[in-house]
């Protein structure tokens, strides 16, 4: 083992440590008065109870899903024995980050309100920080599964002297992917469905029927529109980057593996942990990131932007260097083209939320004009952010297509065959690594956002003055813009990850070929078999597109993406017409609740959100697990690598249309609510509404949950290779 | 040539016939009172304006067009040279069938107003003859333009005696297809903005703000949207399908030349002229169905339906018979495959029409849905619209997959390989012969739509009595329905039609590799030259999923689809706003208006719409031309493959939805105005409507102009294959 990978479980054990001390940190400052401790609990036993029932659900479904990796491995003998266990050890943690995150969070919110009674300052860096408790969770603990595997796997399996024992070991810990997938699939999709059905119930009915403000006491699903924040912003999101940082990773490790396997088992191992070391490298930068971010009494909107960017602008630039030092140390063959296909992942992160900015911000020409549309009504309000958001997922593709094209070709050389296929897709696992690698920061970000938006709702709800609510309010205004961008970075991580999977999926069948062959250092013409084996599978299993089968798994996974977006979608509407029917329910029989004399009964709200999202999230699930399941099956190895490209490329599509076209519809309303085209009140305010409760669940549940749809279902092949390869009908 | 072959242009003479005597029969009726004949004058004229600036710039772009065909055939040798006389011939003849359908439509609808005067049946004949004349002039131009072009190549080429001119012949007649690509990319985009601008206008001033019925002679607007039907509906849908016609019988012609080109010349011919005969013979039996639709007075919806189907059913049927026949009697190898492949492709047509039926008509659960959604507001209308719609597109999609599968494995036997390949490109092929085979009749159906909408226009401005109205109504009810099947029958069609298509477009690369070698009968290693360059060509060319290339070009072609959408979306929208501002101007400025005693300006809201769907239509329409060859100079053909698969997977998937979305949103208005939750003027049916209108781009100028794009951009890469092929970048 290099000394240097033990850089590795070492900056793990500092993030996680930093996430401790930060979260210690937090909960010394005073939670406020007794209103505010309240109103913090009761969104905190929303939150406990959410996670608790998401779980138990979770559980059963791991439970089945280790059964099923077993029979396949003991019985059958189509996997490798461990993967049952790396998929476990995947969800465990997983699961883990997200419940310290949410708990953070959660603790977080309350005392953020009473620490922007004092400053600005204060208030900024207490959420921020909090933030980071989740980032760095979430980046340790991706760390630790790697490291422990690693030295596991390494200890144990036997040395085989032809750089086989490295591709094992990287196959096997790709799998715990598919556990963090699992995981973030529920995630994502139950908390998706949770935080709209209480958003939009809760809007429809007060906001628009009883007319009273957001975040106002007596609503009764305000409470549960609060958890929803946290449940779908912090747990989904952290638990869908989690999975992004983890399966990049071990892809790349992966693809290394296979990329340098003939250049001698020193240079295969440093292929291996390369990503690894950037990975922490970058950790460890984001940690040092964090601690930058701070701000003075009444800076603008503008300034505090700033200072959240300078942090993460401070470890992206870092990172650049340090990833070059590395490359360079570990003496890699052409580190200065891998280095070239790290900054293109850096470089298409940042102009995918650039392009996200431009699309969604009320400072630009596309948002302008779907506000502009709502003086002729909700139509044309809706038309025209259908319109925009459509065009604007062209954008993000072609970053993507410039992006792995300059990442192959960089780490390739400027001509393909199939004799630098391995090395150009390393270069694609080692770009998304590089998109990925300072998470730590970049997830603070985006966990700051709910915080913000909590601390605003306890500040309203406890009626503290109006000078701390400008300041909350100065704090969640941040938190919609870091939330935009922070979706784009999501969705473009995702884009990449899953290709990078994708190509690992090659690498998997190809070593299910030579294992079912059982002679991989024989030679065949003079070329090693593997080698041979690998040519004859491209034409052996025909995975070109002429081949119908092909045709038919990319028509297949168009369709998965359609079908899923359309079932998230239409869960939301159900689930919201329930918690309307309960919020009418509680304003007609208990008296006192108009008058803010009674309290409403936030738990029986809480609850039917839960339930509503346990209930609906379960067939889109099942949905997205089968699927790869049973083409496989049915069309073998051609029929599963079309139904991935199809459903990567167009769910890809269809994530940035719905995140953009929501975004767009939000800030337009916003917007008309800073007086434009008539101002609050007006016929064009009230359409603009319209479009932001329609925006809802395209950018809150539908748009992200496609993140996962795309990772997971290439995870599900990648898992239950050795099943399509031995056994389809076709 | 076999004596058989003259059955094609036998009946392309038979269905010139037929149309004329359907014109000059329905000339013979009465057109009405003075105030019909002057509201038919003005909508005739708007059509014929529209279509007249239309085809201004249509002979532009033809001419520029054939100009760069020209220098790449005569100037880079890179093409035949007969492809730019054939594109020209393919544009002419669909530009002609488009002028006689509209003029046909333009004539009848006044006629069939009238004919309501004196009975149901009468008006049902009229306007469903008056519609055959657009059904039967598509089919008799395609037939017309494919007997010529087969006779003079099959005269002018030398022959070779390998199987090598019939293939030449087919390819260079397929590039006819891409005029008739280019003249419906036109037709559809332009008409499409034009119709739903009128539309969108006339309801957002008329209905919502000054509150007058639709059709209503006070509104400006109302001619132009009466005309908006026209060029919409008839001329976008007539040029719509006879792409499709002439395409699937081209590329099905090509295949057969190539997949029994080692069978000896007779199979071989008897293969290229097998889907002529098919269409031919469907062609008959179109015309002998349209002689089958009557009705009898005070029929109820139910048995006008029923009228329609029986003579749609008839033709369908006979086909299936006869098709058998002309296989056996052409003694094609397994001809009984092929005939399950015709078979597969007529079911599936059908498959995809009731699924249409039942997203989108009120008497299904999905769209009540919708109706019921309208309780809570517009937000949750579009919510649950759009999320059905999502759904709504797996199923045609998973139709297509089990089609293709079958088509092929009926034809080329249940296993893959590249040897059997040819022959199963072939079946599926066929099998988009076999659904579009009655194509005349079924036309007659979608035309008749527009015709009974119009006259439904017509009786309602110029106050006629409640009874005409009543059986105006009633034909019109009629024609929403079959508006809706025949969209998913356009719909299906474009996209068997496309996959057709590309498989063609392999063998145009084929042949292109295989001319640049310029050896086709030497053998290498025993096996002919054309065989071992074709096997060498799937690797060579590496249009295999692990080449980043393709994958790039998937997510190109995704990327064009969603581009290409939002454009045509936006399109609408802002042409939209103009015909608003115009229509607000009449109202503000003319005295007398609302009185009706003076007489709006109809010209000028013609020509705002036309002049808005022809600046439009500019942009998304070159984007669709220009797509194809810039990737193509760029990634090579293994790019080329990805894009196509990418458009004609995820643009099926959005063209499906859009429509069914636009349907569902359509008939879930209506069915609220027949006084479910709530009735008309009710909350909920003002939510409803807005659902309505939200469709209409959707499912009239969006969606459908996907169905082009889809084929054109295969069409683009068939003929510039030579270009890409012997230049690209990477």
């Amino acid at each position: 083992m290099p000394l240097l990978f033990w850089l590795v479980p070492v900056s793990a054990i500092f993030a996680l440590g930093f996430s401790y001390f930060f979260f210690k940190q937090m909960l010394r400052y005073d939670e406020g008065t007794d209103m505010m401790k309240k109103i913090a609990m009761h969104v905190r036993k929303g939150a406990s109870a959410y996670l608790k029932q998401q779980y138990k659900i979770v559980i059963i479904v791991f439970l089945v899903i280790t059964v099923i990796f077993s029979i396949l491995a003991y019985g059958l003998g189509v996997q490798n024995k461990w993967v049952p266990f790396a998929f476990i050890s995947g969800g465990f943690f997983s699961g883990l980050a997200g419940y310290f995150g949410m708990k953070a969070a959660t603790y977080a919110s309350g005392r953020v309100a009473n620490a922007c009674r004092q400053s600005l300052d204060g208030g900024l860096r207490l959420a921020f920080r909090s933030g980071a408790v989740m980032g760095l969770v979430v980046v340790g603990l991706v760390l630790v599964d790697i490291s422990a595997w690693f030295i596991v796997l390494n200890l144990v399996l036997p040395e085989t002297g032809d750089g086989f024992k490295l591709m094992s070991i990287t196959a096997i810990m790709l799998t715990f992917g598919m556990g963090a997938s699992t995981q973030a699939l529920f995630a994502r999709v139950g908390g998706g469905i949770y935080t709209k059905a209480a958003d939009v119930g809760a809007d429809l009915v007060g906001k628009v029927e009883a007319d009273i403000p957001e975040d106002d006491p007596r609503n009764p699903a305000t409470i549960a529109d609060n958890v929803g924040d946290n449940v779908g912003d912090v747990a989904g999101m952290g638990a869908d980057l989690f999975e992004s940082f983890a399966a990049s990773i071990l892809a790349s490790a992966l693809l290394g593996a296979a990329a340098f396997q003939a250049h001698g088992l020193e240079v295969q191992i440093n292929a291996v942990i390369a990503p690894m070391l950037i990975a922490a490298i970058g950790t460890l930068l984001s940690i040092a990131g964090v601690f930058m971010v701070r701000t003075k009494e009444g800076a603008t909107q503008k300034q505090l932007l700033r200072s959240l960017g300078f942090g993460v602008n401070m470890s992206a630039g870092l990172i650049v260097v340090f990833s070059l030092l590395i490359l360079y140390i570990l003496g890699l063959p052409n580190f200065l083209g891998l280095w070239g296909s790290i900054l293109v992942g850096l470089l298409a992160g940042i102009s995918i939320g650039q392009s996200t900015e431009y699309f969604t911000a009320s400072a630009y020409r596309p948002t302008q004009k779907i506000a502009e549309s709502s003086a002729t009504g909700p139509a044309t309000v809706i038309i025209s952010g259908v319109g925009t958001g459509l065009i604007s997922a062209a954008v993000p593709l072609a970053i993507i297509v410039v992006a792995i094209t300059l990442a192959f070709f960089f780490s390739a050389g400027f001509t393909f065959s199939i004799e630098n296929l391995n090395s150009g897709l390393y270069g694609i696992g080692i770009s998304a690594v590089g998109l990925l690698s300072t998470l730590g920061i970049t997830l603070a970000t985006d966990a700051y956002g709910p915080i913000a938006d909590n601390a605003g709702g306890n500040a309203e709800m406890s009626g503290l003055g109006a000078d701390v609510r400008k300041r909350t309010d100065a704090l969640d205004a941040l938190g919609n813009t870091t939330a935009a961008t922070g979706k784009g970075f999501a969705i473009g991580s995702a884009a990449l990850t899953a290709l990078a999977l994708l190509a690992s999926y090659f690498e998997e069948v190809r070593m299910m070929f030579v294992k079912f062959l059982d002679r991989p250092t024989e030679l065949i013409n003079g070329i090693p078999a593997i080698e041979a084996e690998f040519i004859d599978f491209v034409e052996h299993y025909e995975i070109h597109l002429m081949n119908p089968k092909v045709i038919v798994g990319v028509l297949l996974g168009v369709m998965s993406v359609f079908l899923f977006s359309g079932m998230t979608m239409n869960a939301v509407g159900r689930a919201a017409m329930k918690m309307v029917d309960e919020v009418r329910r509680q304003f007609r029989t208990i008296p006192g609740i108009m008058e803010g004399k009674a309290e409403p009964d936030y738990a029986r709200c809480v609850e039917i959100s839960t339930k509503g999202a346990q209930k609906e999230m379960m067939v889109p699930s099942l949905i997205a697990l089968l699927i790869p399941v049973v083409v496989g099956l049915v069309f073998g190895v051609p029929g599963i690598t079309g139904l991935l490209v199809g459903t990567i490329s167009s769910g890809f599509a269809m994530a940035i249309f719905m995140a953009n076209a929501g975004g767009a519809w939000d800030n337009a309303k916003k917007y008309v609510e800073e007086g434009n085209f008539g101002g609050k009140g007006s016929e064009a305010h009230k359409a603009s509404i319209i479009g932001d409760t329609v925006g809802d669940p395209f950018k809150d549940t539908s748009g992200p949950s496609l993140n996962i749809l795309i990772k997971l279902m290439v995870m599900a092949s990648v898992v239950t290779v050795g099943l399509a390869v031995s056994y389809h009908i076709l």
